[in-house]
């Protein structure tokens, strides 16, 4: 077994540089997958960072890879050497705790995130069996990576807080997870807003499937959005004005944050009673859910718009994404 | 027709007196019932305060009102003179509305409360047809009050946030809401605990429906809760540790608030991700939902536990119910 060659932080916030390590013998549960591609992620740099305190260096991060099987566990039965498969934000989970056991095993009690244990910014990345979830035939695995980790982010809250196809949605944050959400919101059937502070982008905002786009720092178009919508989705990590944006929401409208905001979000109980409304959170995905969603967007030929960086500039690449200038999401190839 | 005899504030946070008033004719949706008792609610006191800012003056308090029928107007098909009935936080719904034609009249747009159209401190209320909801055979009326404000609060949420009988289930603040949610949880099959921090009502609330009763000011009692419940209710108009509430939940669990918090709640975006959490509010219910939860109560002898004054103590009631030792509804009666 030949050393992993990766790119590593040695320590919070610091730049990548190359690091090559030895995974030593897979386990009977695990597969290796020969990195082609691995998008970037907002995660990536609050990891670096440690910004949510659990990282661990040296870091490799990177947790949207995509690439073939080279080699499978003895105990793996739902994958064969050669087929190509994509990874994401978890990498290990231990199958017998409750989370696992319903369903969710992106909440596993034990479970690893694939940063933690080494990510995709490498040659190679070693995962549990479950957590490589196979690309379909016809989509484009190249530019797919984003799907697992930006993308079932935002398709999981349509799922677990029931987004019907007659319902009214809007996307708060239009950047690599919201140009998906406004992607799969379409495909839904729903009537779909895209919420922006960057009204340039508004034509291209509509062809990724916004009806309508609204600017968010024009507190008159906010008015006017008074009991409209079913569904908000945030996207964004920094505090917003969000009172304002509950009374854009109907009679039992919910408004799901994916972002990890900066500040605890200050909700005036009156904004919930009233209407029955409701504010939640989401994760990522159980790997039945990615597998869902995969088949959603070969249906509806959803796929990410990316802009490709090789590997070995990781470090630009992580840059052009925290300038905010990635439209919409950054992608590494070796 | 004679005068109606009621109890008013003059003026916003006025002591309550005598008060009589010609209600004009019936109109042909209106029924008329002539109130045998009628419980006493927080919301009078922050109404007659004019807390929430839309208080008319005088105003006549009293929403969870129970009599006969005395007459009804012209186009009445539902209700017949003599019915006993109760009436609640409503008193018209325009019934064209989108909240009236999709089941939650109680959110009509243009909707008149019963306190600002003259309440049930009176000995005759005057509401819409459909806001007089027969008291089912069997149940006892002159308790029966508080289930229509108190009563309907605390049960709508477990539908309309799809509580289920295998859930674990928690009551914050156990007061004239939180002693009916108790016996709701229960009939509902849940296991359900009581937060309280008046520890020396214990057996009580064992009585009225708790398993186990928690001491919420007790920081380890509440750290061994961590991941227990599914759904917790909250009853209380002040602010809590919302984090530490939210650190009790499990996957999926939901927070629900159906008091009016006097600050913005502090909710870390954290908390509701990691485990795909949410915090929402309700209001009352539609007649509908009235008429099942009154079938329910006479299906599982659910009823409210009060203490009786005679309506031309009012004043006397008010300030019981302030000072916080109401077990748990006050009633005036006529």
């Amino acid at each position: 077994m030949t050393d992993i060659n990766a790119y590593a932080a040695k320590e919070a916030g610091a730049k990548l540089e190359p690091y090559s390590f030895d995974p030593g013998a897979i386990g009977a549960h695990e597969v290796d997958v020969k990195v082609s591609a691995c998008g970037v992620c907002h995660s990536d740099l609050s990891m670096i960072n440690n910004d949510w305190g659990f990282g661990q260096y040296p870091m490799v991060p990177g947790h949207e890879a995509i690439g073939e099987i080279t080699e499978i566990g003895s105990a793996v039965k739902n994958l064969k050497v050669g087929q190509t498969v994509g990874v994401g934000w978890n990498a290990e989970s231990c199958m017998h705790c409750a989370p696992c056991l319903s369903g969710t095993q992106q909440r596993c009690q034990t479970g690893v995130p694939t940063i933690i244990s080494k990510g995709g910014f490498a040659d190679r990345v070693r995962v549990q069996d479950i957590w490589a979830v196979p690309i379909p035939d016809g989509m484009d695995a190249k530019s797919a990576g984003p799907l697992f980790c930006g993308g079932i982010t935002v398709f999981s809250p349509f799922v677990d807080y029931d987004l019907k196809p007659t319902d009214r949605v809007a996307v708060i944050g239009i950047g690599g997870l919201g140009h998906l959400a406004l992607q799969f919101a379409r495909a839904w059937g729903c009537e779909v807003t895209a919420f922006t502070t960057s009204m340039d982008k508004e034509d291209e905002l509509k062809e990724l499937g916004a009806h309508h786009v609204a600017n968010s720092r024009d507190a008159d178009s906010m008015k006017k959005l008074k009991g409209k919508f079913d569904f908000i989705l945030s996207t964004v990590n920094v505090s917003l004005d969000w009172p304002s944006y509950l009374a854009t929401l109907r009679s039992n409208g919910r408004l799901i944050t994916v972002g990890a905001v900066d500040k605890p979000m200050g909700i005036p109980a009156f904004s919930l009673i009233s209407g029955g409304k409701s504010v939640g959170g989401s994760d990522t995905g159980s790997p039945d859910r990615v597998a869902k969603m995969l088949e959603f967007c070969t249906r509806h030929d959803i796929k990410p718009m990316v802009e490709y960086f090789p590997m070995e500039k990781v470090n630009e690449a992580l840059e052009h994404l925290e300038s905010g200038k990635a439209r919409y999401r950054v992608v590494l190839t070796n």
